[in-house]
């Protein structure tokens, strides 16, 4: 039943069969795979190792195999245990012997290795192209929001007020961090490795760097024995992913956030809401809490490919077979839940009156009142501790800064004068003007830099 | 397309549905979410909530779309966003508005905590079952072998002589304690939750004990805002599986050092070993390590999970759809590694000459040396350095322990005499007669009380 | 420098002793260590291995020692690697040779397995003590604010209302369950080593039974190899801390929204609470963010020792001297953690009109309505719909549902009545009267049973 | 007893002050809070917001107070929170109000992400450092053994023949991913957040250029919010050294390994080695075995902290304080796994006798075999097969490929030909003649491009 025995000549059972294949997972590496072979095919012929024609006839017989594959008309047999033999018996059936050829100086663990590149270098491209989706929405959501003030929390306390299009873009600079780490990976990725064979390199003359070069790789593996047994892109992927979900958990963490009773700054569109099997009234943001639930799923993944990976002797060992279903599930999480994020934050709706009630809020302004003690010439420290003392005397009094006498102002200091009840929302948020602050011209220069870099990068 | 609306007048669209639908994974539950509500109808009509002859034909309704999954005709709709609106929808398709009165005084927030609970008593209890499989292979493996020295290793160094079955049955050991873990986890996970509705109870005289019983519960919950957002168990029985798989990464790795070319101590059967796609003269343990990768997979489910549950504030949020895929691998994982190893660990070929060979290198009778000393009566701490300066005498010399002269010996100390040559691997292995010691007495012993244990447990 | 050195003639450089000495966190091991000593040193004269009088020296020699560590005069040098080689060494210089007869029928390897469970059993018993004073806390606020209602969320939205007693005595539940899993890891643990010796068990007459009445255990170990090489009881522990510190992070989440200004149900005491370096009005609920935030480093502490345990052949590898830090950090922090929750639940003010202002909210009582309909004789998810549409009407018109008119509710069903104005949150509490359910009465009963099994365990 | 209170007035209690303080933990950090500190004080004056003679008081101050902790004389006061607490405090009490002056236009949060940044610049640095000292004892080692052949394994059996040297160099290439990957990660880390101010900027016209100059960071924060909050850096490097360490793990299984008795390639120098308790004859490797085992724990803070940072609300959050220990642990951690792995690797000795035994061993030359054949014409997949029979016809009559006759090879396959006996170890290393292959030459040819990668890059 399994098709490579080598000298064994006992089958093993159907519960081995179903334990060890990767077939039911790596037959999603079919057009990697076949594009490999059909290189490789072209890279045997061109050196005389296979003649001219028997590649003719291989390359063929390879691209007649994805189109079956892709009209679904290929079985992927059980019993074949992965997709490398997955496809070369269906070769070996379609055009014989010769097809016998194809695997001559390769070994399914330099394959492998090969194939996972090429997948890998493909995903990248597709997240970092959903995360420019995002960022584009998070941008058009800013920019079309440019009036809008809401309370700047820590420890989810209002401390200050900011411009949500502000808020919106701290996700932007997450996003940008995120596309340079992935880039980063598809660079560190982009090495061929066929040449390797099964861990000490090949007996024939082979032709790595053309193999490079069709498949379109910067450089070529250096050692054998690390090219086929190296999954450092599998985690760096994996770890890159997961922080990438740790800014998605945050910003889902915040939609729910805002789109509850309590807060109210946004209404989710109903395409992003759901209802409840019991509570009619329900709109429930069930899409930002997946978001943010999945999270944990990536962190498993990443999790459980450093365990497997640990401790392992080279060279190739079959725990590494553990790499593809980890990091199926975390590219295609990633790729969803960056989807979703954009659909989401493109068409919520943004309440700016209870935000800016919200931001009017408690003695958001205090920071300020400081700082306005500063400029008078008291020491930060203690403008700090009179401010402090201020308040609490405004919350005992049950008064806002705005509703205090100048005279109750000046039991605190002296400096107080009459200009500190120019003190607003709007001059707190002017007043905040270095590059990277809140200030509305501050923001309006960051949306715009935004919105070049998508445009250059996309 | 969504079928609970509530208020919400707009279809989520296709993404949306796929990315928050549950029924591609949570259609397993199908006979527990079937015998749940098979209950409920009892339930509401034992006391007069629906009226009996509606009862009736609910019950034969979920009956015969039972029968419809179990004979594959029943079409899993993708709309249908997870098991309980599919059956619902099925049975009101089959029944009419009369299927509309099962939801009744029921949510899907507890009707998704009773099918879960439902499923882990069943899984765990296979669990245990393949538990014990293992067990048996381990046992019947001993007392087949009962001859058979191998060196007892600390840091992989040889050690101590112990007997293989001695070896064997530390495993026999570790399974105890997975059996007694995951029965408490059962016994935790066995409260039935239905009457907890969405998370505040429900309005109608239900009738829970009624529930618990029908449906083979020990006892129901206490509090439903807890009810329906406590996924303990969930997590309990994962992390019982990961030690579990951490058990089985230890054997796996002893069998992969076993039958390497090295150590030598066993044969695989080839029914548990592969080939290899270019060097055909491989017999690789591959099965051996697939258990031992796998290990990280069931590892990141439990991290992912635990991740997802940190900081949820109650009751039901949807992060908690997240439960059910890391569970549902966490279960199959196991079960097939126990099922896998228990095959590998029946079928494998011990060669007790080359564990003989490798009990006798080395200096393995040092320690009996020692102890010798102490009964001639030497403290122990002199005793052991005094044997320490006499093996480096002997390493020098590239003697073996039988191989000094009484009179080398008596350079070390005088209280060697001629009955150290008595000293033998037998002795060695025969002067440990405690209690969980290698003697073969009781390791016969620990053989009896095994075949004991699992005849009683069985 | 290295105490044991067996037959190495070189020591090991600083920069090794440094990376491989235990001694600077197995130190808080010393009690445990020195009464292990103690009982077998009894053991060893009420058998004959050692001479009455030695053991009476030792006994002396290490009770002195407990009293120089305690009274801080022990000196714990450097270069002694573990708590073990820094007690015996300390023996040997004060009470000579005889000193060096201690450790005869005993190895390192079943010592600190001994030492762990000794300190296991401890913790886990502070851990309960702990956690039951956070249930002391939760109930007594419970009682404290019998009237209270806040508005019961699913998915952060408001569902139904419920009392804030009904809420916090879900928390009470998942600490019930936290103390029973920590008893069954206690029972678990409970098993004594000594007797195992490095690996194989011991060739003196050892009392094993003896031994573990001294020192308080159930059992005895079953078999040696296992018995030195198991650290289940340190996963389990580590395990259950990761799910008590999830609970605890979701009763942090909840006491971080609800001292929000948007909720605004709480306030926490100042105790409880931090200032801002900067902003001076501010209240942060930072002890509650650092619950949360600590929950990470126990999830931390687990993976890392499954981690470290994975694919380890038998018997004791120097890898299992990582099992102690993590368990003391994990302990600690949990129990640190539960001790600043009951603090911080104890002193909470709540703030029942802001609740009940919240509880009165939007739509919450819809749930009442559609089960008054089927009562009126609609199938349920007949009665969902028609409440799902009249709730999208009430929007429309920014009507709650008291302001809509008989004849507005008519048109959406002939059904309704003037009883329908009867709903109202009270009624819909006392209508949950169902066991676990949120009706007065029942939380009532809930309150007095969580007090009595606060009564009987502690 | 806390020094911030702003409006507070009750003092949290000494529990809640141990729970809170980081002061324990990052005191590590003066160095770089006292730099940060100089530069703001500069900025402040040349700015005008502070005099010149204030910044001169400041900075004096402040270097002294580095003096004071470098000497030992700095009190780090438990009710201190931290240690911009800690030297501020210290600063007001040494130079009067004017300290109280320093935290003008700055918050702890910008103040905290600015330690935290520049500490992590340094420890990359260093961490490169020890790698390439690794990197340097691998490739002495190899350059010193080449021409040591071992056995290539694949799944821990025999697969072809590869020197020592390749196998090493391995090593190097993992080792030089972790160099490419730690530099990208200081590079995205070089980023200066100060202006940040609590969460929206400051209200000074501060001078971010200036600071990032003074501080040598190559670029400034862009946005506020995300500066306070980001903590992307730390995770990054938590799972650069995660996927170091377990590169570092699988170098030490296979110290391990061979260093038992069974493999015997290598042998530790005592330094590295352990002596037992109990066995005098042991030499064990529990150097490499921590290595192994603290991979763990490098895993076990990468989780931890994923776990804190997901879905915290912007902006700073209290959790945040979490970073410091896990960072701080993993950098310590790989420092000195990193210096162990260099010595252990530069002083073991090469048992060159028995690994040439072992790569003897077996039927390791059989893809040489096949090769054979496919160069006289036949397909390779036939090949393949017919050296497998041709195996199990030797293992069965037991005898090695050398010693089966030409007429017994024909018995497979007419091209077999006398020439079949100059198939050698040799030869098959020699053929292995590619770019990454273990052919000697290419071997050489690696080592010098490794020597000259440590020469350019260190």
């Amino acid at each position: 039943m399994r098709h490579i025995k080598g000298r064994l000549q006992k089958a093993a059972d159907e519960k081995v069969a179903a334990y060890t294949s990767s077939l039911p997972f790596d037959w999603r590496l079919y057009r990697h795979d076949i594009a490999g072979s059909i290189a490789h095919a072209r890279m045997l012929s061109k050196h005389g190792i296979i003649s001219e024609s028997d590649a003719v006839i291989i390359v063929q017989g390879l691209e007649s195999i994805q189109q079956e594959i892709e009209q679904g008309k290929f079985e992927f047999r059980a019993e074949l245990e992965d997709i490398h033999m997955a496809v070369e018996a269906r070769l070996i059936e379609k055009i014989g012997e010769v097809g016998g050829k194809l695997h001559t100086a390769r070994s399914r663990n330099d394959q492998i290795a090969l194939d996972l590149r090429l997948y890998i270098r493909e995903a990248i491209a597709q997240t970092i192209g959903n995360t420019r989706e995002l960022q584009h929405a998070l941008v058009n959501l800013a920019e079309a929001n440019m009036d809008v003030v809401v309370p700047g929390y820590t420890h989810l306390q209002p401390a200050q007020p900011v411009l949500l299009a502000h808020h919106l873009l701290a996700y932007f600079e997450m996003l940008q961090r995120d596309v340079d780490r992935l880039e980063c990976c598809r660079m560190r990725a982009d090495v061929m490795p066929l040449g390797s064979g099964a861990l000490a390199g090949v007996t024939y003359n082979v032709d790595r760097e053309f193999l490079a070069r069709e498949l379109g790789f910067d450089r070529i593996s250096q050692n054998s024995l690390d090219a086929v047994s190296d999954r450092d892109f599998v985690l760096e992927c994996e770890a890159d992913a997961s922080i990438a979900m740790m800014h998605l958990s945050r910003l889902a963490e915040e939609i729910i956030l805002w789109s509850s009773a309590e807060f109210g700054f946004i209404e989710l569109d109903e395409a992003y809401a759901t209802g409840s099997s019991i509570m009619p009234q329900k709109k429930n943001p069930d899409v930002a809490e997946l978001v943010r639930g999945k999270t944990g799923r990536v962190y498993g993944h990443l999790m459980a490919f450093l365990t497997t990976m640990k401790a392992l002797p080279l060279a190739y060992n079959r725990d590494l077979q553990e790499d593809k279903e980890g990091l199926f599930a975390t590219v295609d999480t990633l790729l969803a839940s960056l989807a979703i994020c954009a659909g989401m934050v493109s068409t919520l709706k943004v309440n700016a009156e209870s935000a800016a009630k919200a931001a009017g809020r408690g003695y958001i302004l205090a920071t300020d009142l400081a700082d306005y003690l500063v400029r008078k010439g008291e020491a930060f420290r203690n403008a700090h501790e009179i401010v402090g003392r201020l308040i609490s005397y405004a919350v005992k009094k049950e008064k806002s800064l705005a509703e205090l006498s100048l005279a109750e102002y000046s039991n605190f200091s002296p400096l107080f004068g009459e200009d500190v009840y120019s003190i607003t929302i709007e001059s707190s948020l002017a007043a905040r003007d270095t590059v990277g602050g809140t200030a509305p011209k501050r923001v309006a220069q960051a949306v715009a830099a935004a919105k070049k870099a998508l445009g250059q990068v996309n």
